[in-house]
């Protein structure tokens, strides 16, 4: 049985993980017959509110807590998690993978990714073994890699702002519908854009289903 | 297209909605082609941190600002719905279906319902709309069943103590496996044990799927 690291970045689209992205990541894991290990940062976060889509001025929790929502208690802080302890790795989307993973969202190529998921992302395709990263979350892969100067593809869809960050901090972007995914074959890496481009929910785990399925033919 | 109601009671499986089952049951709804309607009380809630399972002292969250991160935004105060405007109406599980949309977690069998949930769900009963009940949900449904004298039967899986909980508020229980679903079909009543019975994802949603399934067959 495989044993897939998820890292987690939250509980929510606007300051944590995709919520719809990371369970049918889960679920697709899961009806696979892969081991889930899902672990996330332990730090602050902001807070947005999800009904006007405001921030929420001086509040804060904690990415560890906030992602254990998703994963129902079962987590691990990311520190805490090596490489030789999973067969491959999974980065859903939403804007904690921009925000908190890294801070793609406020410092744009400048951004600085988390030391821990930049470690285990280095080990992972140091390692090579599988990793696949979902909608936004290509943008922290790309930063980790373009400063490894590792030559690398990767897709955020088709939005030309974010693909023309990728290309400067290092990335071969290639356009991608939200229903597909594409794999850089020599570093062993699976990209697909989700809710950068999905309308539905179903468009989104079309696409999330082929590229889970991709990631564990890998291993 | 059906139109179908999804009560959310916040975002998370100690304090709210069970996160896995309401994606599983938005993605359901989905790629049968329905449109959904996600709503939840716009009330303040109590705080679990999901990394302990300890309540946190003091803190305050809104059920309808929680729920909407599972909604993506797309979500309305319960108190502005009709049984006019939905064909068929859904509550998930989770604690908050047992805190928020009612205190049966406190209260046991002598619970209120939020009286916005309640007038809904006696709408849809009443107008002989199919509604479904997954989880821990099927308990405001009995309360509110039981309250009104309509016979009716349910499932929360088999636990011992909640089904006779049920049997008190007034309710026929009937023990049904994870995988399954039992269906009232004078009432027009599905429910599903889901994580009152799932050991992982992949039951949860083999259960949800066929529940969602019957649930639009019955539309």
């Amino acid at each position: 049985m495989a044993n897939v690291g998820v890292i987690l970045s939250g509980c929510g689209v606007y300051d944590g993980s995709e919520i719809h992205e990371a369970v049918i990541t889960l679920l697709a894991l899961d009806r696979a017959g892969a081991e889930v290990i899902c672990m996330a940062p332990d730090m602050e976060q902001g807070v947005v509110n999800h009904l006007t889509g405001e921030p929420v001025e001086g509040a804060v929790r904690n990415v560890l807590e906030e992602s254990a929502r998703i994963a129902r208690g079962k987590i691990s802080d990311i520190a805490n998690i090596q490489a030789a302890d999973i067969d491959a790795l999974v980065l859903p989307g939403g804007f904690g993978a921009a925000k908190n993973l890294c801070d793609f969202a406020f410092k744009g190529t400048d951004c600085e990714v988390h030391p821990q998921v930049a470690r285990l992302v280095r080990e992972i395709v140091a390692a090579k073994k599988p990793l696949a990263a979902i909608c936004i979350a290509p943008v922290l892969v790309a930063k980790v890699l373009g400063n490894d100067k590792l030559a690398h593809q990767l897709t955020i869809g088709s939005d030309e702002g974010t693909a023309q960050a990728l290309t400067a901090m290092g990335s071969e972007h290639i356009n991608c519908p939200a229903d597909e995914f594409i794999i850089d074959q020599e570093n062993k890496i699976i990209s697909s854009p989700a809710y950068m481009l999905a309308g539905s929910i179903s468009e989104a785990a079309e696409g999330i289903e082929k590229t889970i399925k991709a990631l564990l033919e890998m291993i």
